[in-house]
């Protein structure tokens, strides 16, 4: 097994969106130590929004799931553009995932999986992170989904 | 006074459940240098969800501190699971606390304090952490309250 | 240009308000290695709640964002209290903003504007953080807006 992330998306034949851009006095990323932390983001690609709405009325957990998966995309956007290639990650450390739910909705950990399945799918072991799975009331642009990472670099 | 926070649960004859374990693509602790961080952990026991319902409607807040006592000693299954024994903590960092909240609901801190308290009285000076304290109208499972924490281990 | 937090605090005439105290068995800030984490803060000044109710029901966006400024201002008093001077500080690396929100609201990241855009005015380049925007149904004491923050500070 080629312990390549960029390898392994070539071979899933899976794309990244161009990264999401600061929209304000705040930056996409920061890296401190061999820690970077992200800005929180949302299923958009290429700046346009994918998915609106709240999970368990007018977007379904399977739509919910994929806008999740875009927000991953998003990450490693990010993480390639600031270290160049997604094969300098050692560790994804911690995923904050916010759902925007309908009232008595409970899946969260299913929408987020979206995510969590698909960096441990592209990164392997190094993909294993903690999560935060929540559940809110509205999110920004009215985004189902807004997720921010914590990961290590390679030194 | 010993400064030993596993003497201290002796004491005060507190039992921890068995750690929680991962649910999908992620893992309950991830540590880089000194730096425990946790997963979200919910009022369960054993695995068995403890309390569900919304604080301030159908959870009183006495339940709901007592449920997030519950998460706190789910955090310290999650240690000494991970570092050998609650001895190994240098210092809590920070909780990130979210309740579920009726309409109105304004004492998050209150029940949050269900966790702090505990901590402290386990971990004395060791235990004092920042703090998050945050409504949310809907939670993983439907339960009052979940909590993350990010912890410093002795070298 | 002189690189310092202070002057040009002093320049735009911002007073800062005593800083928040723990309410609880909580802290104000943690630091570890240079990283500086703080609780929670909300829009007090020396302590008294300046801001109550809903954004885009009953608090408009301006007055929100107002509010964050308020936050930002605690954030710097913390810094001030901690390290001696905000000179101290190297980077900003993260704000967690939580905006509470009315039914359908989307302008998260323009109420969280208003802390950004003030630590920038302050900080310059150093002030540049990742953020998290996020809406939410509560929040404790029925404020619209809370903040949290992780600075690093210089060796």
């Amino acid at each position: 097994m080629v312990d390549s992330a960029e390898a392994t998306l070539k071979t899933l034949a899976l794309e990244l969106p161009s990264p999401p851009k600061a929209l304000a006095s705040y930056v996409p990323v920061q890296q401190v130590g061999e820690l970077l932390y992200t800005s929180g983001v949302i299923p958009s690609w290429n700046g346009d929004v994918q998915f609106r709405g709240i999970v368990g009325a007018d977007v379904s957990v399977k739509d919910a799931a994929r806008a999740a998966e875009i927000c991953a995309l998003n990450i490693m956007a990010l993480i390639r553009q600031h270290a160049g290639s997604l094969d300098r990650v050692e560790q994804f450390i911690q995923l904050s995932g916010f759902v925007r739910s309908a009232a008595g909705f409970e899946e969260q950990p299913k929408v987020l999986n979206g995510a969590s399945d698909l960096i441990y799918k592209v990164f392997g072991e190094r993909g294993r992170h903690t999560r935060q799975a929540l559940g809110t009331s509205e999110l920004p642009l009215g985004v189902p989904v807004e997720i921010s990472a914590i990961i290590r670099l390679k030194p």
